[in-house]
């Protein structure tokens, strides 16, 4: 146990033993990294946890709940028009037992006030749609099927731990969890309840992800072998009050990287074996909770190689929010996405530009899964696997040193 | 010293106990990284070196000598005909001490014989330049003011140490060595005697990379914050015997990756304080030494963050042997290059392509330094630097962990 070279600590995660450390002694026990193609991950497998649930009837009611009015209340309530039988029963505004600071407490319900009075102008929002203001209220005198949450994003663990507790299906702003000990919390009570559990990882199902996951599926780059990503984004002027700090923003990796984390999951068809990350605040002075440059280094489950990349620091007058980009080289060829244009360029064939999949609705394809017509886009255990990935690689970060995952 | 945190070695180099490693024995004990941003690195300042030495007359005559034929023969070759006064004395093929073994011998000799017989077309081979078999006898032989040094990689450092102890300057490829150890004695005998040395790190002055240089030193995107660059070949069908095993080759990082992190520093006036890596060999069946993919991880002197990705796995369909990039993004802008043409984003500005520096000749400059007549592109010591930051990457990716440089 006392060697210069004990460096590594593998996590083995399990619903009853969470963080349990098993600490690997002396890496000359390791196989060396280069045979490590086929290293089996300690992780459990997604595709082993069983998804039996009650279905709901895809013909009767679907009663829908909002929670919070941060993040992407969006892409639920853009998607409730077109969902047969679904209605937004109630809006939930606050956390009842977790509220902002008295410093920030002025700007968080002035933010609210401002953000639901644009909800409120939508098409799904009703006439009889009942308005509470916390979600402890809402979910004991309401009966939903299902629930939208985007709360502050520290908070959203526990409005998703009480849905569950509820039997409420839910639909979570990702990350699901800001700390491993919370995302253990709600994995056990999803595992009681048998509540099923979807992240706002919408960029599965935009046009550019999905093309490529297309593309990848049937072959056209052989094994996919080292995998790019970026997200850029502008930090833009007013950012919430909980981007100032780590423990009610989460970081920049669990919130934005777990997008590229989850693109490259999706699209490669690999699982992540071991993380390391570098990270800091340079430039947002006012926001000090918020990293603006992010590195991650990942190992594929094949043994091949991922990075990602994330910044705050896209110039204001660039002509899009975000600079989204992917890019995967394989044994026969590369695919690569850049502003929503997909390229494919293999051993045969010189480059060509493919024609995109259409933008497909993750909440949609939620309720879908949930009225057994058929899969959802993120498979059980994967939402939960890629915010314990990105929770790692923050962890990795801090401590200066890689995890295996 | 037996904590289950001890994960992190620094390594200070200097001349005189290059591997001492310094243990760090609690992370507790480190700042944390977030603040880590004027982190003072251990190693040597490249700026801090002596630079004086017995200048060569910019008038007189300039005796050249070049040893082996693999590599990058032109970069020495193709500039001496513009060179005043410049002369190729002496070619000598091989090393007369370290042979390749007996298995590739014959595809050695036949590889030499060919190329060679290519070289002794160019117009700064001459009628009177005289061949030898082994560099071991030219350089006893000939009075050389500098030898271009071009064998399978991991004899190079043997070369340009020989060439050191005869006084001779030397533009060595890179690696300068592929041995910790190795770099070790050579800077011991450049220290002693006083020899210059630079290295093939042609990409400096390659337009992209020089427009790129000039924009951030010009101060275009402010601070530079995080930099990603990409270097990826076609591998081909007839790469030498010598990428076959680690032992001759020396590993991607250290062969193809030199280039990107020495194009990081250069660029962004930055240095490299930690690096991890990961890497391993997918598709090149026949090359088991060779990593065909690489990703790694480094943290800027400044606190911000660096990716490097290498491949060897570009389509033989693709229009040009490499897809090299860099993106290098800013407090006040993003400049990125891609296929030699260079794009600037700031804050003021939208995007404008920036018309290209021209290319210049490595070798040409070297050799007006070397005559007193400016600086080198690459300052003292940073070839031997940027050479050590490589192999510790290497050494990461092997012992799977942070090394701080």
């Amino acid at each position: 146990m006392c060697s210069l070279h004990m460096n590594v600590e593998r996590f083995r995660s399990n619903r009853r033993n969470f963080l349990k450390a098993v600490s690997i002694a002396s890496l000359s026990s390791l196989p060396p990294l280069i045979s490590n193609s086929n290293m089996t991950s300690a992780s459990r497998k997604p595709e082993s946890l069983s998804n039996s649930f009650r279905k709901l009837d895809p013909l009767g009611e679907l009663r829908i709940g909002m929670i919070g009015t941060y993040g992407h209340t969006g892409l639920v309530l853009d998607a409730i028009p077109a969902i047969h039988g679904a209605r937004l029963v109630a809006y939930a505004l606050q956390d009842g037992e977790r509220l902002p600071d008295e410093a920030v407490k002025r700007e968080d319900t002035d933010t609210i006030s401002h953000d639901f009075g644009e909800i409120k102008k939508r098409p799904a929002f009703r006439s009889d749609t009942r308005v509470y203001k916390t979600y402890q209220e809402m979910l004991s005198k309401e009966k939903l099927d299902v629930v939208g949450i985007c709360l502050p994003y520290s908070f959203n663990v526990f409005a998703s731990i009480a849905a569950a507790e509820k039997g409420v299906h839910i639909m979570s702003e990702k990350p699901l969890a800001t700390e491993l000990e919370d995302l253990a919390r709600l994995e056990r009570v999803l595992e009681q309840t048998g509540v099923q559990i979807s992240a706002m990882l919408d960029m599965r199902l935009s046009p550019g992800i999905r093309t490529i996951h297309d593309a990848i599926s049937r072959g056209a780059i052989g094994e996919p072998i080292l995998a790019t990503a970026q997200k850029s984004y502008k930090f833009g002027k007013d950012r919430p009050w909980f981007y100032k700090e780590r423990k009610t923003y989460g970081g920049t990796i669990p919130w934005i990287g777990i997008h590229a984390i989850d693109f490259i999951i999706y699209t490669t068809g690999l699982r992540i074996t071991q993380a390391a990350a570098m990270q800091s605040n340079k430039a947002l002075h006012d926001y000090p909770g918020t990293e603006d440059n992010v590195g991650i280094l990942l190992k594929l489950s094949n043994g091949g190689t991922a990075i990602v990349t994330l910044d705050y620091l896209r110039p204001e007058s660039a002509d899009s929010h975000g600079d989204d980009r992917l890019r995967v080289i394989g044994s026969k060829g590369v695919v690569e996405m850049r502003a929503e244009r997909v390229e494919l360029m293999t051993h045969d064939d010189a480059v060509k530009t493919l024609p995109l999949l259409p933008k497909d609705s993750i909440f949609a394809d939620f309720i879908a899964y949930l009225r057994g017509q058929g899969r959802h886009v993120i498979r059980p255990g994967e939402a939960t696997e890629v915010n314990r990935i990105c929770l790692l690689a923050r962890q990795a970060a801090d401590e200066q040193r890689i995890i295996l995952v």
